[in-house]
Formats: C-alpha cells, sequence, structure tokens
C-alpha cells in the first residue's frame, strides 16, 4: 500500500457527490483545470475537480488558509491559465494537493473547512477553459499498433518505418487550433487526390477521422540546449488529459509526404479540460509491454529505474454519438476501448527523445502521445483504422447506422479512467467535439 | 513611378547615416524591432531603423507628437514584443511608416524633428530582441529547386513529390527555439543511423546544415475555421525577415519518415531582428519566375490579380566566417547568392493554403518560405545542396579551408536586400549565429 495519502481508497471527502462510485472525481483524483461561472464576465482561474463541484483556487488563495508551497500554488493558480502552476514543479504540485486534499477530507473541520466550503462552484454552472496557454503542441506516434495498422493503409509493403521502434517519432502540431471539449469545427475543405486521377480537387473533406490520444502539459521544461535525462523527465511532466486529434486523411495522405502532416491536421485539436496528475497516476503503473524480440533501445532512453517505472493502465473509450443517436435519444455506441499501457514508449521517453537534441519545452507546452491503438482489432483508437482504411463498415447498433468515416452531426466522445484492485476509480471526464458541415466554399 | 512618397528614390533623410550608399535601412525602408540599451535593465520596446540609429518607438509615443492612427500604432509599438501592432492591420501600420518618414525626411521641422531626435538611439548601443512573442512557426517548402536538389539526396529516383507543384508544402515547426540573431547554439545530440549500420547511434549531429530562408510575420490573422481567400492573404502579412532553419541533417533524414522534420531542426532558427514591411517591399515586385509546362494550380491558388502581384526580388547571400577567417582578420566567404524570386509559391499563396483548411494563424506568428534556392548551383540555399550530400568539398578561398557540411566555430550570416533601377536599396540587416561544440554528453 502507497505511503501517498492521496493514494489510499478507503479515502472519504464530505462531499457526498465525490464519494459515489463512478465518480470521475473522488478525494484521490484532485485534477486541475481553468473556468468561470457560464454567461459571467467573471475572470477565468484555476479549479480543482472533486465530486461534482470545483474548488476555486483564486477565492482559496484569498482566503489566505494554506500556507508554504501549497499557498504558493494556490496563488499561481489564481490566474487565467495554469502555466505559472505548471512551471512551479513537483513540490509545489504536491503540496497544493495535499492541501486539498486535507480540507476536502471527511475529517477536515475549523476555519479551512468554512474557506473551502465557500469556495466551490458547482461543475454544472461552470464553462471550463484550456487549463493552458500552450506555446508549443508536440504530437508522437508512440502507438506500434497504431503505427502498423495506418502504415498498412498507406505503405502496405513497408508499414513500419525503421526509426519507430529505436525512437519515439514526433512532429510539431499546431498550438493556435488546440480546443478544450465542447469546442466544435466545420468540416475542413482541402487538395486531396482522388485514387487515379491525374491532378488533385478541392473539397470538404472526404475521410473525417479522430485519434484517441493523451496529452502531457509540460511542467518547469529547460532551457535551450539543455537535454532533460530520462531519469529527470517525469518531474517535467505536471498531468495528463484527453486529447482528440481530429485528421482530414484525405488532405493529409496527399499533402504529407516528404514533411508531414499539416492541413490535414491542423484546424482543429480538442483537449478534456481537466488535467490529472502524475501524482493521482502512481498507483495505476503497470509493467512495460513489449514483445520479445524488440530490439534494446539506446541507453538514453532505457535505463532500469525507467523500465522499473513502467507504463500507465489508462483505461479509455471512443463512443460516437451521431444525429439519429440524438433523435433516438440514445448516448451513443462505443467505437473502440483499449488502455494506454499499450504504448511502446512511455512519457519520460518521449520527454527526453524530444529534448536530446537541445530542445526547450516550457510550461504549458502540450505533448500529445499518438493515437492510441490496442492489439486487437475493437482497440483501434481511429477510424481509418476501425473501417480498414475506409474499406470496410463500423456498425452502430444502437442507430442503425453505419460509418466508414465520420458524417456531419457526429460527436465524438472520449473517456479515460484508471480502476485497480487496491486503488480508489479516478476519471478524465471526457474530451467530446461535433462535426459541423463544411462551410459553402472554401476562400 | 509610384505614387506612395516612401518609395521615391530621391527621398532623404536629415540623418546623413541614412542617406549613405550602402546602407540598409535608408528612409524608404523604416523596418521595425524590438530592443534594449545593451546590458541595461530597461524594459524592451519597439523601434524603427533609420541609418545606424534607433527611433524608441515608446519614447515617441510618449511624446504625443503623432496623431490619428500613426498615434495608435506607436502605442502599440511601446510594449516588448509587436504582436499588437501586428494585429492592427495595414492601415495602422502605413500611418505610422509614413508619419515617421515624414519626421525623419530632411524636410522635417519644428516640434515633430525635436521629438523624434530625442528618441533615437544608437543602434550600436542597443541589443535586439525577437520582434514578437510567435505562438506557431510554420515552415514551408516553396523552392523547387531546393525541392529537387535535397530530393535528389533523400530520394533518387523520386526526388520530387507529385504534391509540390499543387500545394505550398509546409510543416509546423518549433516556436520556442526561435531565436534573434547572434543567438548560439550546441551542435545538437541525436540518433542517426550511419550508412549500411545495422541500428542507429547516439552521437553530436555529423551533418550540420544551414537553410538560407526569409521570415514573415503574421498580421490581423484569421478564427478559427474562417479561411483567408488569396485575394485578402497580403493583408494579413506585416512583413519579412531573413532566417536560418538550422538542420542536423544526419538527425533529420533518420527521424523524418513518416511524419516529417523535428529533432534535426527544433534545436534553433535564428531570424534578423529588423521586419521589413510589405509596403517597403513593394517596388520590387516582379514577374512570377515559372518554367513553361508547369500545371495550372487550382482557381484558390491562383487568381489574374494574384499572377499581377508576381513575386519579390529579395538578393540573398550566405557567407560563413570560420575560426580560420577570424584569426585572420576576414570577413569570411560567400558561399551562395540567389534571390526570393526563384520562388515555386508566392507568399499570398501560403497564407491562403496554411488556412483552407480553417487553421488559425494569430499576430506574431511566424512563416518560413523554405529554403530559398535558385536554378544554378551557386545559388543553393543549403550546404547539403552545395555539398551534394557531402560528396563534394565547398572551397573557402580566404581561409584555404573547405566544408561538406558546418564545423564548430562556424559563424554562418545571411544577407538579403532589395535594388533595382528607379528605387532606392533596401536591406534587411542579417542574420548570424555561430555553432558551439556539443555539449560533453547528451544526457
Amino acid at each position: 500500500m502507497s505511503l501517498n495519502p492521496t493514494h489510499d481508497p478507503a479515502a472519504r471527502s464530505w462531499l457526498a457527490a465525490a464519494n459515489e462510485a463512478a465518480c470521475d472525481f473522488p478525494i484521490q483524483n484532485l485534477p486541475f483545470g481553468v473556468f468561470r461561472r457560464t454567461g459571467s464576465s467573471e475572470a477565468a482561474r484555476g479549479g480543482v475537480a472533486i465530486g461534482d463541484a470545483i474548488v476555486d483556487l483564486a477565492a482559496l488563495a484569498r482566503d489566505a488558509v494554506l500556507t508554504g508551497p501549497a499557498a504558493r500554488g494556490a496563488e499561481a493558480c489564481a490566474q487565467a491559465t495554469l502555466n505559472d502552476f505548471m512551471a512551479s514543479g513537483p513540490e509545489v504540485w504536491s503540496a497544493l494537493r495535499h492541501a486539498l486534499f486535507g480540507l476536502l477530507h471527511q475529517g477536515a473541520e475549523g476555519a479551512g473547512l468554512q474557506a473551502v466550503r465557500a469556495c466551490l462552484v458547482p461543475q454544472a454552472a461552470a464553462e471550463m477553459l484550456l487549463p493552458a496557454r500552450i506555446g508549443d503542441y508536440t504530437d508522437f506516434y508512440t502507438s506500434i499498433h497504431h503505427a502498423l495498422n495506418v502504415g498498412r493503409v498507406i505503405r502496405p509493403d513497408d508499414p513500419l518505418t525503421p526509426n519507430f521502434r529505436w525512437l519515439p517519432i514526433a512532429y510539431h502540431g499546431r498550438a493556435s487550433s488546440v480546443v478544450v471539449s465542447g469546442s466544435d469545427f466545420h468540416r475542413p475543405w482541402g487538395q486531396a487526390l482522388p485514387p487515379g486521377a491525374p491532378a488533385p480537387v478541392l473539397g470538404p473533406c472526404a475521410r473525417l477521422d479522430f485519434e484517441l490520444e493523451m496529452g502531457m502539459y509540460v511542467g518547469p521544461g529547460n532551457p535551450r540546449g539543455r537535454p532533460i535525462p530520462l531519469a529527470e523527465a517525469e518531474q517535467h511532466i505536471f498531468g495528463m488529459c484527453l486529447l482528440n486529434d481530429w485528421s482530414a486523411r484525405d488532405h493529409q495522405f496527399w499533402e504529407m509526404n516528404p514533411l508531414g502532416p499539416f492541413l490535414g491536421k491542423n484546424f482543429c485539436t480538442s483537449v478534456s479540460p481537466w488535467v490529472v496528475t502524475m501524482e493521482a497516476l502512481e498507483p495505476f503503473r503497470v509493467p512495460f509491454e513489449r514483445a520479445a524480440g524488440e530490439p534494446q533501445p539506446l541507453a538514453y532512453l532505457d535505463t532500469p529505474a525507467n523500465r522499473a517505472r513502467g507504463s500507465l493502465d489508462v483505461q479509455l473509450e471512443v463512443v460516437l454519438q451521431s444525429a439519429r443517436h440524438r433523435e433516438l435519444g440514445l448516448a451513443g455506441d462505443r467505437l473502440c476501448a483499449t488502455s494506454f499501457r499499450h504504448q511502446y514508449w512511455s512519457v519520460a521517453q518521449m520527454v527526453s527523445q524530444h529534448t536530446v537534441g537541445g530542445c526547450n519545452l516550457q510550461p504549458g507546452d502540450l505533448l500529445g502521445t499518438g493515437t492510441i491503438s490496442g492489439p486487437t482489432h475493437t482497440q483501434c483508437g481511429a477510424i481509418v483504422e476501425l473501417s480498414k482504411g475506409g474499406t470496410q463498415k463500423v456498425a452502430l447498433p444502437g442507430s442503425g447506422e453505419e460509418r466508414s468515416f465520420l458524417l456531419d452531426g457526429d460527436t465524438v466522445i472520449l473517456r479515460g479512467w484508471c480502476d485497480r484492485p487496491g486503488a480508489a476509480r479516478i476519471g478524465f471526464g471526457q474530451c467530446r467535439g461535433t462535426v459541423l458541415p463544411a462551410l459553402a466554399s472554401a476562400a
């Protein structure tokens, strides 16, 4: 059993909603986000989810019930983005989380209890915003199952590029079009090359896809020219969220050789609003899952200590709710279910690889894991994999429909949670977005 | 002859240095940048280069000698970045530039002349900073000569990908490691696959390169989901600079398939400090240079009006100054000389393509043109082209050395200028950086 009191599965909050079995935000979670009351002109500020409420950290900082690093952390969270808090590092993150645990615990009493009670805002009354000003957004490509599945579509003769097993491949994504869950987007226009055609055509995307990913926010980061060694990498990750890397496959596959994805991805990327800290995820470490015969990574990417840290068992699912589902009053059909544990490369390995050449990571930068697909077909985290490049239909039994790619009106909902014996279940909430029809013309 | 008085080649400033024949910053230029006095604790603020001096725009704004849009522009420039000024749009940019032209013209007199005289800071006493907080940095690939030259190194059988002639290819670069001219960097570590080796190795880059590019700063930009049509694209470009996209070719060529360049580029990108406005560049428009037989671009990328705008004849050169050159008191040897006019795609086409799917550009975003190589060998803008993939030596006659790639201590200096009959010569200053030795270990 962990010595960290915030990992105690028996801990309960005085807030009843936090103790319900299916609640994503029990006292063992305490994820961070940025919010304001819906429709208000209030300043956005940091908050922590507990049950069906949010602890307003700007209000808590004003009440001055915290001391030391926890107080400094709450002060940093009193702004419209969590960048300064992310910059403050693991000691401050943990101190504030532990202080909130104490205030929200069923044993809390006195002035602190009174203060935190007065700082609660119902989640139902709040709108969530991006948790950070994202300076740079990097997207990795760390699922060997996804790489093989997509590789078979694009390069049937050579599905896995030789570098995949040697380094966590990544590319830079678009920071400006990262949006918080609930922000919709128009089906993008772009160029695609129809099969066999002599020239490309401009049109609305005909092969629109989602990608089930997780995101990581950078903590302190590193100065330019100073790599982060593997042993220190986890100290530079503040926490994780769900991420949907919406993809226009027809545009992407036409444009991406030789410089990689660009317009096929940069029209919209959605993230869930709550950032679950690495401390909250600690009880869900599992051994790495790497098949026998895989090559031994180079030393800078693989140490006994890192191997011992293993991976994280974050369970994930994708639900598609179509316009027809909504007409029928249905929540949608589940398209896939998998776990982050199947990724070939770990969060720490991604951080070390990203900085090995001296690239500077900054507080609030966003790293995506790449599509998270497991070894079986129902574990595929993108519809291009589920439909085998659009050649097969994916059934939606609830609505009686089927899909090879997304249609207008489709809402895609990502969910994630951790649940294992001996630990309290914690969740990520959801990341959702709806496909709006393409504009009447591109330009 | 242009009706724009700032284009009058006969115009002179009362500041003698601005009238010298080889001066990059005559009264017809008036580029914008951000500076402070070297070694001071002053706040950084916007300035305009004239001759060997800088007009301190924060001081000028305080003196309140300007009115209307020009005054609003100077106010916006009184900050540590020009993002707000870039956001203000062509009317404000032009109003401030014309007002400064009036104050700096040899015919200026009265209170305005007194005020601007009091706002001058010698360039020699100033340190230049990045002109903008760069939200996203995009790098294009718009020279067909460069694409063919590099393509022959990587893919001898298929040097030019079929999409090149149909759209301005681009990828997202790293915003955090964009630095201003004069910032040096350590030779990056990274993975490379030695020829014929069964596995990659980690080591300092052995094939370090520069890339001669130009950069464009985004002005107002567009909301997410709303493309910028070609006819409006130029209104969204504030101005241009020189850009060196330093490249670790051994790392890049190992990592870039399938998702494009990442660590091979993101350790450092250098930009010149002065941003030359599109208005100042207007007299240097030249017809597009596209060979007969090239395909007709799709309509959203090619209109008669855009074709009539043509390209820009910005003359460019790259000088390498080695440690040996410095020992000998030499300025270095010129490696190449070319012009921006040879690019296959224009600035306006880049903006329209970038936004056609709805990607939002924001004020201060940086767009790189990609390496600028002309049709002949001495017009190649990267050493990988000049040395034909490292198979030939590039002579440095001044120092008696030769290079296939860059060595430690090498300083690379980019210069750019416009000069044609009937217009005053204007220049971009320079973009320089020096290769420092690799760190003793990567991590």
